[in-house]
């Protein structure tokens, strides 16, 4: 199992079919679209044109999970779930484990190859949900991304006490926290207290908290940045609310915590977007 | 106050003077190296020659802070402390927001302009910290960086569903979570709990934890990506560990906190790398 680059093999190859890309190792297997195990993450996907819901913005793109979908009419006929392929992705996306990309010809996308397949490269499963597919049923999603710059080594050169020599610690990002205008307002609220458990972190010379986006921002979800859509959270809570373990009922009671949401007057939390987050977990 | 961009005045112009740069309104007191205040942080700094102990690598800078040096001979005759101006920027670095930088003639860098002083751009306070200073006494230090890649905004497209407008949502990335090989083989070493509170976060299908090195990565610290010099952490300990409200003693009691670090047997962490942390810290 090789997770990452292959020797040898640019962003760019080209293959003839799925038989060249097992040969070439790119993507081991010849009719499924995700390679990888639960436990150790995902090897490579490959975007055939199998799933309706699919969206390819090239450097980003939304993939749909395994499963549940009628063989001869490529259709859903049932809900996905995180397991198999799917938990594969999962694992890749809380381990921060890159994934190859392949597009094949029959993929709808600009970014698609005329013939037969392309290696597009490693992406990052930058987050995962649920939603209801446009065939009804929910489906396993999953946004890519290809960015280098978040791909970056730290160089280090000689230090001026140690003398040790010139290296490289090859590092890949595990999470990015975005912070917006409105996020520092949210935070100034609470006084940087946790909504869900009250906890400040008190670091030398000032709190820390964050501001979590119910409906995330960027695409699919376009979560707006308003204040009915920010929550001021502690990094494990924002974690967590993040990654489907904790939504928020319309009561502002816990699903997968005890207590309440803090909520203040004048923060008007927005039902509609707390419906949406729940929605993204089934 | 204005912190970011000041309107009409682009990276890399040059201000022949003090006077200039205040009427400018880049960088708004005509002494001090550092313009901001305690609670809204630091609007910009000034790099002029002042500090013996500043390093300038051009898109990233160690910074000295202001305080405890002779006028007369610019020597550092005292300790430093997190106040006044120094907490400025370490408000800056927790809240993350941008300062401005200009580097003056005087500053000892390639980077610097040969008459006068040159408006730098943004940077970011990465990382905030102590150290004995040339002189022997401990200075503030901060870690600035100029990552346009991690000043990105968010585009966002029409939505397929809700037919919304594009627009785009300023953000600012307010922390970057990097992960190692040798990052993961700790997780995994510990199960994904924290070694502080045994606390193990369990998202949709998986747990999540971090992997902090002691003694940080990169300059001006270049600690190394060695088993020894990595901890098992929730988020929350990381960042209190990362932001000096927790150091960890040579028999694994906690500054900053009740009980003791879980070890492991097999887990060498090396005390050398506890003590440089804890010197990070004054």
């Amino acid at each position: 199992m090789t997770i990452g680059e292959i020797q040898g093999i640019e962003s760019g190859a080209t293959f003839e079919s799925r038989r060249a890309l097992y040969d070439a190792s790119i993507h081991r297997q010849l009719q499924a679209g995700i390679v990888g195990s639960a436990s150790a993450g995902a090897e490579s996907i490959v975007l055939s044109g199998g799933y309706v819901d699919d969206e390819d913005y090239g450097d980003e793109m939304i993939y749909t999970g395994h499963g549940g979908r009628d063989p001869a009419s490529k259709r859903q006929v049932a809900n996905q779930e995180f397991a198999r392929q799917n938990q594969a992705l999962v694992t890749s996306c809380l381990q921060a484990l890159p994934v190859r990309v392949v597009r094949g010809a029959e993929h709808r996308s600009p970014h698609s190859p005329e013939t037969g397949y392309r290696y597009s490269g490693l992406y990052w499963v930058d987050r995962y949900w649920k939603a209801p597919g446009t065939d009804g049923f929910l489906v396993c999603r999953f946004r890519l991304v290809a960015d280098p710059s978040l791909r970056g080594d730290i160089s280090e050169d000689r230090s001026k006490n140690s003398g040790t020599p010139t290296r490289r610690v090859e590092t890949t990002v595990l999470r990015v926290v975005r912070d917006t205008k409105l996020g520092k307002h949210v935070k100034c609220m609470y006084d940087f207290h946790c909504q869900v458990c009250g906890n400040r972190l008190e670091c030398e010379g000032g709190p820390y908290a964050e501001a979590a986006h119910i409906r995330p921002l960027g695409r699919p979800h376009n979560g707006p940045d308003v204040l009915g859509n920010l929550l001021c959270l502690c990094p494990n809570h924002h974690v967590l609310f993040d990654n489907g373990a904790l939504q928020i009922n319309d009561d502002f009671s816990l699903n997968g915590g005890a207590g309440r949401l803090d909520v203040q007057r004048d923060h008007p939390v927005d039902q509609v977007h707390l419906q949406y987050h729940r929605s993204m977990w089934g």
